[in-house]
């Protein structure tokens, strides 16, 4: 197998900081964003949409986006789980780490994508006809980072982790995501203390740096 | 337990498929989106973002997100399993759901919201500030659509189904997007004959009616 990552990116940060926390190694193959090496011809022959990360099988198949690839790994190892165990706890982990794509990472997405002169002309993550940036989703941005940090702020008000009392994908997606936003110019405000509390621990973790 | 349900909207309709494939029974709380009831006071109480479908438990907890309350029933009912068994089984319907979600549900939505003049005002989901359509996202998602299909339909060239040799989550994911994008006024190019194999066999299944 094959693990085709990047540097920088939130997506395959988030795979690598689960393998971490499973102690699953697999072989890496660095793939360079900067240097546009996702949208050449030699990468795209074997992932057509030009997205990183995705998982070679020994027998050739791929498989793309980041959940995906973890829940491939959590089927082969399942322990510790990150994806839940009883049916409660994996509807808390999937509708957490949902919400957290649909509001904070999509705010994220959208204000680096759609503000940064860098991804002029790549509106969408990976290959696509010419996708010209859209200013006015960078203020809608803002507005879906403020609900997300809000809500994620309350949830930790009651809750140790994200989706529960126990340590999940969601957390690790949350992680990344608040990282990621970082660059993108919209941090955490002021109040949020209980995101504080919990971002204080996880970013402690090893699988932190990975 | 009841589900929180609404006509119309596809993220419901997924469930309600999703249940029909299963033959589970669960109390259903029809909640009026026309009538705006999702964002009034009563059901926020219950489901602060004011989105639908929602699971309550017997103990009141309330579970969100389309996939999320699925895959607790998945939890309980594993026959006939729609989210796989094997890993690599897993990781495809999870793979090809999230891109039909990226890609073609978010093309079907951005249209919807930023076109059309009934969700003025309302361009995410949900109770959130005033959120101003944003006309461009528009001519974005017809771009997303056109990408989508394409690679669906190829998918649909080599496979029965849309995450291989079986009917799967993503099967459902597909059909419930095809027909709501069809409400924003993105169908399917002339050319797409796989699609048109497949979406024969899925719309001719009981669960489509849901």
């Amino acid at each position: 197998m094959k693990l085709y990552d990047a540097a920088w990116a939130p997506s395959p940060r988030r795979v690598r900081m689960y393998l971490a926390e499973k102690a699953i190694q697999v072989e890496r193959v660095p793939i360079d964003l900067a240097a546009g090496e996702h949208l050449g011809d030699a990468y795209r022959a074997l992932v057509p949409r030009g997205v990183v990360p995705a998982l070679e099988l020994d027998d050739g198949e791929v498989i793309v986006e980041s959940a995906a690839i973890c829940r491939f790994f959590e089927a082969l190892h399942p322990d510790p789980p990150l994806f839940g165990v009883r049916p409660v706890e994996i509807a808390r982990i999937e509708s957490w780490t949902r919400r957290i794509e649909a509001e904070g990472y999509a705010a994220a997405a959208y204000a680096l994508r759609n503000g940064v002169p860098a991804f002029a002309g790549r509106g969408l993550p990976g290959h696509w006809p010419e996708v010209s940036q859209i200013p006015a989703l960078v203020d809608r941005a803002r507005v879906m980072w403020a609900g997300f940090a809000e809500a994620l702020d309350q949830q930790l008000a009651q809750n140790e982790w994200v989706a529960g009392d126990r340590y999940s994908f969601a957390d690790i997606t949350a992680l990344a995501t608040i990282d990621f936003a970082r660059r993108a110019r919209l941090t955490l405000p002021e109040g949020a203390e209980h995101i504080a509390r919990w971002y204080g621990i996880v970013a402690a973790r090893p699988s932190a740096e990975a």
